[in-house]
């Protein structure tokens, strides 16, 4: 049996006990959560949210690229949610690596060099306020509330970063 | 007590029972999933992940953008994901709207027409295969195992989309 299909089995037991049928797309608590992909951090548990609850956008580190950028619009637009609340980690894998060395190695191995930028990060809270400040530069975004965190992987806790401006 | 206030007071109680500090970067499946920011689905309990299983990315619709790309990279670079799982889902919001009309919203309101795609789509199982055919066509993705799902979001079920060359 592969991963996938482990994970298929685990759905099939969801769906046997699936109460959530009547929920429409827009999410009760009106909050739109920006994170990290990685694999120890699990927003909906540590954030209290149940299905239907919020939005959740996540990428490699939580940063605030032009698609995370056109998730949010879409989710301020179609459903109309109000905050924004921007979550990086400790121990963020970003943290591991440079753009250059992930595009030295891409083409080394490929022969292409990758035209876009990787956005490797130094620094969790400074990230979490780069993230922050591309929002707010965006003229697509609505800027109701905006809050940042960094979650520490090691404790489960979330530590807030204070935001220029914020 | 804003919204975000009531998911930190959630946080506190999670952090309170927590006992995964231990956990290292790498996901413990293999399993990378790309999905919908839609509040009604939670990948982590439709697929029985627990924190450390699986990197999860999630934008508006679970499409393939270069952001998205860029997510699977690092994903399989830094850590060794050998596994794709794409799901969208029944009822999306980008079923919704056309990129036209929402960049006409853009510019009537703010003067500034995007220039980026809002990545609408008329079919979720469609863009499923549209999504498993752009990362196959990049160069940077390795291609060892790919699957496609549509979630249904009245029943909590999944639905496997036969994928081109899959």
């Amino acid at each position: 049996m592969t991963a996938t299909d482990d994970l298929l089995a685990s759905n099939q037991r969801y769906a046997a006990s699936y109460d959530k049928g009547a929920l429409t797309a827009a999410p009760a608590k009106g909050v739109v959560v920006l994170t990290c992909m990685d694999a120890r951090l699990d927003p909906a548990r540590f954030l209290g949210l149940e299905e239907g609850d919020a939005h959740v956008i996540r990428n490699a580190g939580g940063v605030a690229t032009d698609d995370a950028i056109r998730s949010v619009v879409i989710s301020q637009r179609l459903v109309g949610t109000e905050s924004i609340v921007i979550v990086h980690h400790t121990g963020c894998g970003m943290e591991s690596f440079t753009d250059a060395a992930m595009k030295d190695e891409l083409v080394a191995e490929t022969g292409i060099r990758p035209s876009f930028s990787f956005e490797a990060f130094p620094d969790a809270a400074a990230d979490v306020r780069q993230t922050a400040a591309r929002l707010a530069a965006s003229p697509f975004v609505r800027h109701e509330h905006v809050r940042g965190f960094v979650y520490d992987v090691e404790s489960g806790r979330l530590h807030e970063v204070a935001l220029d401006g914020g």
